[in-house]
């Protein structure tokens, strides 16, 4: 199943994350991350959403957003022209020993170590899924004590804008 | 209100973030950011909740995130003993002019070009919700044209682990 990265501009109150999920949960939809957050418009929200299915599935999505009376508009992006970005946390299990190995798997991915403590060590990391999932394969070996992860952000290059209609 | 941040492990399915946001969208509870993504082990993921309130509401909303059943393990976590970090994407209006201003106010935050146009730029920065505001704030008056914001992903500092019970 292909990967749709879907970006929508919401009203911002509490009910609208329960709602654009409630939709997604109710009719089986496989989300992959869903993030939301303040836009330069204190009203307004804005949510990135990626999902798996075939085209059909998606165009059917995009018109139930569209449906919700919280949804302003949506828009499903195409990966060669919008810049994709999710953070992570991995906190890796580290000694005297691993440790520089550790930082030197991380300057190659510029991720930022952020904590260190006489047994861990953890990094920060931005980036598209593909690097993360890189990263954190390379890391596996030495012991992953727990991670989090922001799910992905998206914008459209250039002057492309996604407004309110 | 003070601003409490909860992490939770639960459940990797598609009805998880939808029972836990109705949760709170239910009883009118005020959520800053919600994040979630994957962890190291595949069965589940690891959610990040900000909320406002007082306390004795944050102990409420603990407890009956710990009642759902695709909830594993939640902890308030302690901002001194905790790292919280946002992504941020910010596309700016620039022109010849103002190109490099708004480059130098994104050196200092540290903040990364990832785009550039004839009539904008956009940039990415990490941190936590104080340094992010700090730079929209500055930016705001070249003028911005979208911004996507991921809401933060939390993990505590040291050898402190969330782990299912």
């Amino acid at each position: 199943m292909d990967r749709y990265v879907l970006s929508a501009l919401v009203q911002n109150h509490a009910g609208v994350l329960s709602r654009v999920s409630g939709l997604f949960s109710r009719r089986g939809y496989n989300i992959d991350s869903l993030t939301v957050g303040e836009t330069q418009d204190p009203g307004v929200s804005r949510m990135t959403i990626v999902v798996r299915g075939d085209e059909a599935t998606i165009e059917q999505i995009q018109k139930q957003l569209e449906k919700l009376v919280e949804v302003g508009a949506v828009r499903l992006l195409d990966s060669s022209k919008a810049v994709y970005r999710e953070l992570a946390m991995v906190k890796v299990a580290a000694n005297d020993e691993s440790r520089p190995d550790i930082i030197q798997i991380a300057g190659i991915f510029r991720a930022r170590i952020i904590d260190v403590s006489a047994e861990t060590l953890t990094v920060e990391v931005t980036g598209d899924q593909s690097k993360i999932d890189g990263l954190i394969e390379l890391l596996h070996p030495f012991g992953i004590r727990e991670m989090a992860r922001t799910g992905i952000a998206a914008l459209e290059r250039g002057n492309n804008l996604l407004s309110l209609i």
